[in-house]
């Protein structure tokens, strides 16, 4: 499964070279990530009341600018997962049809005592719906 | 007592004018408000086992601007406070002697429910510092 | 005319209160500023080729917090105006009708040396569309 | 040459999680990059007076959660460089002596008009100070 997202840049994204900061690109992967949760049908509030997705690792590659204006569209989709870590991979294509930024992050599920968890043990129904929006 | 607190412009907060983004300032604001606890003798780590303390209203008036490269010095003190409420003001000025900003940030005591609270019973300690941070 | 723009809150704009953090607020009416003037027809894409929309002032009140999650409605519409000033306000409402922030904006026209000009005499269009705007 | 920075993390930087979230340390690892040039003897203002720094590739690798209150130590360095490119590398502890964080940013050097450039040739001063900054 792949769930698009469109990409406003904000004018505060913007910095004195006149393109979007390369900072906020994570940003965008993780408001893709929050809609692949809601399309998946599990969404973030969900997730939230028993477990927390940390981030163990970030990877961005910038082939172009993004700048103020631009409309963008960006892609998230699962790379892989397994029953304590999960990786997500991210597009992002401007209003010419260009990748401009493509990227991954690399997650594991932790409980609320921030120890890591095993979701296919603790919540088979989330890792069912992981393994299906991987599948699709 | 003023608090001053030296800011060095970070590059993420340019924006595509060249200058410093005007919501930056809020954000430094509240750096000169954590040093100011600090310096006071109750750090916000001590403030937040028990209580919160909520923004209400921020002013922010911008007389020339910030950019990357400048060095600048906020100074913080408390405007006002009551029982229930604190209001602190700020004043940032550059290299060049030049007020550049100032502003105000009014903010009331919350308990862990998010309910208000009269600090002068709750926590007599931090409101007898408070009086004191006012009158020097 | 009342401009209305859907706000998503994004995780990364929560703080450590579970709340969303109050330096967010100025970045969501630069949005809704910016849909402004693309609905009154002058996109900010126009305005910087030969201008700047500079603030002076932001004042922001905070009724009740916002939260990751929540679906916000922010009205943005002019204030007041002259031939060299601006000023929007902006009104959030969250999806249970509660009015949980205003505030407002104050903004001086500057050219691209950074001087404040009269747009009535140097952009009558643009000027022109604020009129419209605002009797709307 | 190991460059040192003192950080200490924002409230606003962090999130709902209670932790900093982790579209921050890319910036933080701007302001070591920014703080390595300094020392190096060619600053930011004099490097963009007729070039930029762009970011190819960002990395980040997340060990343990920073947290408001920490007082962290970022170390950068050069990880490699030629005539066209340079590659920071970037390490986080906190007071407990823990590794929280390490990454890297790859950059290409480009001129006023977004073109990549041999620095050897166009500037060699600034070749050579990096030169002298990865053999220290």
């Amino acid at each position: 499964m792949k769930v698009t997202t469109i990409i406003h840049p904000r004018y505060v994204e913007t910095d004195q070279m006149g393109v979007i900061h390369h900072s906020i690109y994570p940003i965008w992967y993780e408001v893709g990530r929050v809609q692949f949760c809601d399309v998946m049908g599990y969404p973030f509030s969900k997730i939230e009341k028993d477990l927390s997705l940390a981030v163990l690792k970030v990877t961005s590659v910038y082939k172009a600018p993004a700048r103020f204006g631009d409309q963008l569209v960006l892609t998230t989709q699962i790379k892989s997962y397994s029953k304590v870590k999960i990786e997500f991979e991210y597009e992002i294509i401007n209003q010419e049809g260009l990748i401009i930024n493509y990227g991954t992050t690399e997650h594991c599920w932790l409980n609320n005592n921030f120890k890591p968890v095993n979701i296919a043990k603790i919540n088979p129904t989330l890792y069912n719906l992981i393994t299906k929006a991987t599948l699709e």
